[in-house]
């Protein structure tokens, strides 16, 4: 997907592909009629190449970042840095100074209808913000070899959640989270929750709720409500069509959301890329830095200790 | 329901019901407390009797409301007067002058919602009103007895849109039918239709939309459209609950729409009643008054002539 | 308001009214032609009296219900019971024993949507329930010398939301909550909160999220989102009419939601007294009996320790 | 914009643009990358060309598609084929019998919501259909010049929905149309209308109504509903965004709608170009062909005649 995304890019000329799976690399390479990178070590060492886009196991990011910015390559890397906050210290130590732009991944903030509540927020269209609720639900759960490696529910799904928090209140002061097994009991017998409900509190004083589920049976369901002194910002889901439906048993019943993260940040995806093509040629921060990526993960983390202990974490 | 509503309303003593049927009278007075009256004559010969409601059926309103108008007694009779053109300008003729007032049932002109559009209309909001759209789609096909007496469905069932119409747009001038057997052939077989379009034009310019049928598995679906020069007014229908759900199946399915006039228009008759009262404590006209019952039904009859001609039908 | 709807019920004969502003019992016995009692002692002397509601301030509950109770009145009294865990444990004592049917206020239960989601519930619409949302918003902060007697926001506001979460997912072991001063800095000068996000567990597993201003400027705010295994049930809000405008600044822009909540849940109040009715008729426990006012004061007191301490409290 | 959908599009090689005016072919080969041709001749005497998307004025289609099918070249040509029946005639006697596909450009067919109608329609879902109501409405005026060349708001605009209503019903037997001049006198001096209100009648026995203004302030206002014996399917607007917005002034605005047709129908568009290919390479018939542009401009004509009679226009 990012691939192609790259490939469509007006301004990007996309130069390699390159995947651990040589077969993924053919298929890709010759889709879209790029060179297939035999190594990453060469992609690096290519001085025709300005950037790269890391898309890999997230084991892998701190490596590749560092290998990367050492190379002097602007990154688009995905989300999370890592599952260790050891390790994204390391790579921020060892990056840091390296004059490259680092963006991270966190594609719901380009999502045209996100975009659009926080530019209103932002022109105080609602006034001072007072509370925000975020309803973020996966259609299906993953497989338990993608879990065991993800570092957990909060680290993995929900720190879309801490950063969507972050974008539209700022600085985040105290956490509080219940987690749950409710869907799949191995789930919590490898050590991990399947639902979980998280409580911030903003330094501006703002209170947010995030409702979290590996499974939603009616699909990918993402919404955003922020509540002001002066009103209120809804953003609801897209469907395929808009035709809905009134019969003997409902009036008025939409499509089924969109099952997959693909269909439904494609337009957020697209203007990810574009962003950061955009701050590559202005020299601009992009809107999703590595801070922020460290930030969204100390969230993460606060919430793990909280549903560990019962207690609100206050980050410091 | 009209004796439980004249029972229920603060400002009205209700005295007596009269019903044809034993039965239904005993029942009724038993209900509410009131006294059975023996006959039409004894109720127009009591002089504490100030006003009458007359739901009778259709082929006896216009001897009702000469006999009550002649008794002095204010009137509040179901559309449509009569089936029959001459008939209701024989009515006219012998009311004409008698100092009592008369309201005709348009009970829809009450509805809280298309009252409000009708206030939003004037107020401006809206600029000049160029098209309005009127769906109206009754649930369950009446039976052949009733349909036989009814005057068939102009007369009967969209003589409500007829008047809908002219409340929001004002005169009618032109008139074009397409009038279909889409339900149940024996419809079509007793001479009447179940399916209409009909185009009207205003006065004014304002061109007018509306849609019919006898049978509309979702329920009673009632809608008004107004689109004018500065924006668009909706107004939808009301469920029992305002509870969604979403399924593998369907995003936000809302409650089946209510099934019967009596339920989906409770607010509409109660302020009909209130209306009715109002006028006769304050001496003014009622907003439905016998020359509305005139003017639906001479717009009846236009449909009428051009479902039969396939001409435009002019009033003059 | 529960005078009036008393005296409307068909099934219920207002035989006196009683309030320590002799204005408005005189204003009310006067408007509903019923006694103006002279008293307490009066009412409940008179072997004429069946039952009692008691819908006067919250410090007077306790020994209002304990005088009735062993007068042997039915008693249907406002929520909450009383602020103080001890005196509502006290009366709880008083009352053990006596042979009357007591019904505690909580009329969200019988708001027609909300009732509806616990039916659907329990007839296994959307299979187990994992995650509850309730959102419940007043419009206009109340003045200061409500504030001052009323417990504070948890047990005079947000009570009825604990009973709504208790209400569809059952008994609660765990709850947190954040308050928060947002909307006025004087009601946090007078020691409590405006604004609150509060977190349950129940002991079926299930999450509750409730979030709660006493200022909402829309309107009065009240929803629940219920999502289970198979699919997620939610309850809106009504508008006073079906209205929706589309200008050149928006698009379906509906009414403004009620401000009252008199208005907000008028079939819910007329639905209550039915359902006490019904149980003093039938003999059967109402839905909301005495331990319900204790369980959801519980809940508040639960909330205020975790508000203070931060900590998760566990009920036990 | 076609030319970009042509170059974007993976099975298409995009070959070369012509346009009269210089500046423009210059600009859109450029941007393309493409050939700036300097003829029709030259491109049409192209043996690497298999097919030219025609995207001309009107007056000049005829004249296109007869020299591209004789060049023995596919045409994507857009509507309408002509706005004279007569050389409409003239342009299928000379096309006969030339082995080229022939598709016309009726995009909304391809809209994903009016095609997931159609399908649900065709698979049964809501019986037979008995009712269809099609809002056309266009954002702004379109300039004088325009007008004065595009034969009529029923031939250039309406012709849109003839299409659609025969998408969904099949033929049409039946015509009556009223015109209005309510937006703009000049448009009226000019001999053409700016407001229609249409009713079909399909040979199945539906029936359809089609509302269309020229001039529609909260944009571009494009609606299909579709009632049959089991149900209706409804089809609605897409906004840029699926905020919603509750103030003190409403609840729940969104988005004013998108305003441009490139942008209300960009997957349209997308998927009519899909479509051609797909018949190109399988050899289909394509769902818009030739006959189908003879048959919307046939019943534009009746539309003309009968809003100039004032009498229904069979069909034959």
């Amino acid at each position: 997907m990012h691939a192609a995304g790259l490939a469509r890019h007006p301004r990007v000329n996309l130069v390699s592909v390159f995947d651990v799976s040589d077969a993924a690399a053919d298929e890709t390479s010759a889709l879209l009629g790029v060179v297939r990178a035999t190594s990453i070590e060469s992609v690096l060492a290519d001085p025709g190449i300005e950037a790269v886009l890391i898309a890999t196991p997230t084991n892998t990011h701190v490596d590749l970042i560092i290998a990367a910015a050492r190379a002097g390559k602007a990154i688009l890397c995905e989300k999370p840095i890592d599952i260790d906050m050891e390790r994204v210290r390391h790579c921020a130590r060892e990056i840091e100074g390296l004059p490259v732009t680092i963006m991270i991944g966190f594609n719901r903030r380009f999502d045209p209808s996100f975009r659009a509540i926080r530019e209103r927020v932002r022109a105080g269209e609602i006034g001072n913000v007072e509370q925000v609720i975020i309803s973020s639900r996966d259609p299906d759960l993953p497989n338990m070899t993608f879990l065991a490696a993800s570092g957990g529910m909060f680290r993995d799904m929900t720190i879309h959640d801490f950063d969507m928090a972050r974008y539209i209140v700022g600085d985040i002061t105290d956490v509080h989270a219940f987690g749950a097994v409710l869907v799949d009991p191995s789930i919590g017998a490898a050590g991990d929750i399947d639902s979980a409900m998280i409580t911030l509190r903003a330094r501006s004083g703002a209170l947010v709720q995030i409702n979290n589920t590996r499974r939603c049976v009616y699909g990918y369901d993402q919404r955003l409500e922020v509540f002001g002194a002066g009103g209120m910002l809804l953003a609801g889901n897209r469907m395929a069509t808009t035709v809905q439906a009134s019969t003997t048993r409902h009036t008025g019943g939409a499509d089924v959301l969109l099952h997959s993260f693909i269909e439904r940040y494609t337009e957020s995806y697209a203007a990810e890329v574009d962003h950061f093509v955009e701050c590559l040629q202005s020299g601009a921060t992009p809107l999703t830095n590595f801070s922020d990526g460290v930030e969204a993960l100390r969230i993460a983390e606060a919430a793990l200790e909280s549903a560990r202990t019962g207690h609100t974490v206050r980050l410091t």
